[in-house]
């Protein structure tokens, strides 16, 4: 399990290398909403998302023998990216298993970063089994994109920051909207606020089309969702919950909400119209489930987690010009 | 003249309805420069640009008479809709004369914001004759977009926030990098910066086309440029610097530095690819001086001023595609 000291001891190991993010208000976005909204500008990280949190604080607590035999990781993008920076960092040489449709930029960025990509077919190949296989012959380790302790506590951080500076800012959050894929940026960000502020609701934010964390928070057990549906949101597809992400959220979690394609197309123009952040559709989930007022936000203070901005230069002008 | 108390008593004014934007890093952008790059945000102020600091600051010290009669500005961009939505915030009737040609959106967004739009062509009038003489028939006031010292003392109020942003980074800034048009948010920058860190080098940074304040820094008297002359940067486009303004620059400011619209063109895709923040061309000057090693910034630590974010979609789409 994952408590708030390991949070703790993760932010430490972090400091060094991420950005803490800035948690930005919008007075047009305070007032479509009837009250206060605090977007925590994860797009900023380093890398265009939170995963080189959770990537960075496993890898950097490998043992020498690990290290050396390099690790394996599978992710259709930003996770593969951030395990590939972090890999650089400390030295530890990264193979990234990505499906061959992931967004061009999240491929070429990953390599970039000094990650080894194999490409596989997303609808006929499982990037587990793949990821997995590779890494009995190789005898090496699996870096997970959630499922693991250590990345749980490295996302968690991003938890602390919000309520650090909900502080500095004089508010206390009612409630916290986090972009929901396997748990673990949210399962890090439930312990880390429950644990100093049990008051505030938790809402995973999905896709309607893969809405298995809040399916599984009304059957208490971890429902399965249809994978070959489509979503504008590359990031945010997993089959079912993680097994140590769904234990700590189906403990700390609120209602989940869901978001369609174009509720997210809609808070990624916001976002560019009246924000100036570039968002990518995963990322975006959060605030278009503010914009969309599927959570109910008047005269309360709400946290909308941006989870991610890599999002192809093509894919956001056909989006902003009203092409897609 | 503006000294520093005026900025400070313009911040008193300010705080409850401007945004206290980000100072923001980049460990991308802190490898390029060889040295540590912060960005103030201002495009992620409230509308979009600093210009409703001046404009606020301004119009909130009219006298009851003055603000009955309501007030005159003349600008066809951001300091239109910042005098707007200042006049609408503070009850006081707003008219903005604009070139018929403008872009629609930012008339419409004037409208939208409150202002009153009279419109006309701009190759048979002038606009700062037309606002006159609307003056001085209703007796009312006409706000400058930037050679006054209360919009001096407004627009200073980011130079406050970047001081003590540095000081809650703990880092001490070298230079200041600062998107420079008619001299007002420069000026007003320089004098809270340099009135607590003497030390600090401010260097304003204008379209190549439009170098007027490089020019008259160099003679020490107000240059004039030919303003038939195209840039990318429309919001950089005026002939000379302001009275007012050039009597604050030519004592504080280091030298001018020059961008061409490619160098801009480079880092409003830098920003989105990289930042993950949309800045319109204006705005980006002072990262395109940073990005094509414009001055030495080399184990220094700058901070560039992001002036605004306001771009039109379609525009913003076809740099990002290579299509402008």
């Amino acid at each position: 399990m994952v408590n708030l000291n390991d949070i703790k001891a993760a932010a430490v190991r972090l400091k060094p290398i991420i950005v803490r993010t800035p948690l930005i208000s919008s007075p047009a976005l305070n007032e479509i909403a009837g009250g206060t909204v605090l977007l925590k500008a994860e797009n900023l990280q380093r890398i265009g998302s939170f995963k080189i949190r959770g990537a960075y604080n496993l890898l950097s607590q490998l043992t020498p023998e690990q290290a050396k035999r390099g690790v394996i990781a599978f992710s259709s993008g930003n996770h593969a990216q951030a395990v590939a920076a972090a890999g650089t960092m400390l030295g530890i040489e990264t193979t990234i298993v990505m499906p061959e449709d992931a967004p061009r930029i999240k491929i070429e960025n990953t390599r970039t970063l000094g990650g080894i990509t194999v490409l596989y077919d997303r609808y006929t190949g499982d990037r587990e089994t793949i990821a997995r296989e590779m890494a009995a012959e190789r005898g090496c380790e699996v870096v997970p994109s959630y499922d693991h302790e250590h990345i749980i506590a490295g996302q968690g951080t991003t938890g602390l920051e919000i309520v650090d500076q909900c502080a500095e800012a004089g508010v206390v959050p009612d409630q916290v909207l986090i972009n929901c894929s396997g748990g673990g940026l949210t399962a890090g960000c439930a312990v880390a606020i429950k644990g100093q502020l049990p008051g505030v609701t938790i809402h995973p934010v999905e896709p309607e089309q893969y809405d298995d964390t809040r399916r599984s928070l009304i059957s208490g057990k971890r429902e399965h969702v249809d994978v070959s549906a489509k979503s504008i949101c590359d990031a945010l597809q997993v089959a079912t919950p993680g097994k140590i992400t769904f234990s700590i959220n189906k403990e700390l979690l609120g209602d989940g909400l869901v978001v369609s394609d174009d509720e997210v197309r809609d808070a990624i123009r916001f976002a560019f119209a009246q924000l100036k952040l570039v968002v990518e559709p995963g990322g975006a989930a959060s605030l278009a489930a503010v914009l969309a007022g599927k959570v109910d936000t008047r005269d309360k203070v709400t946290v909308a987690v941006l989870s991610g901005g890599n999002i192809d230069a093509e894919m956001f002008a056909a989006i902003q010009t009203g092409q897609d």
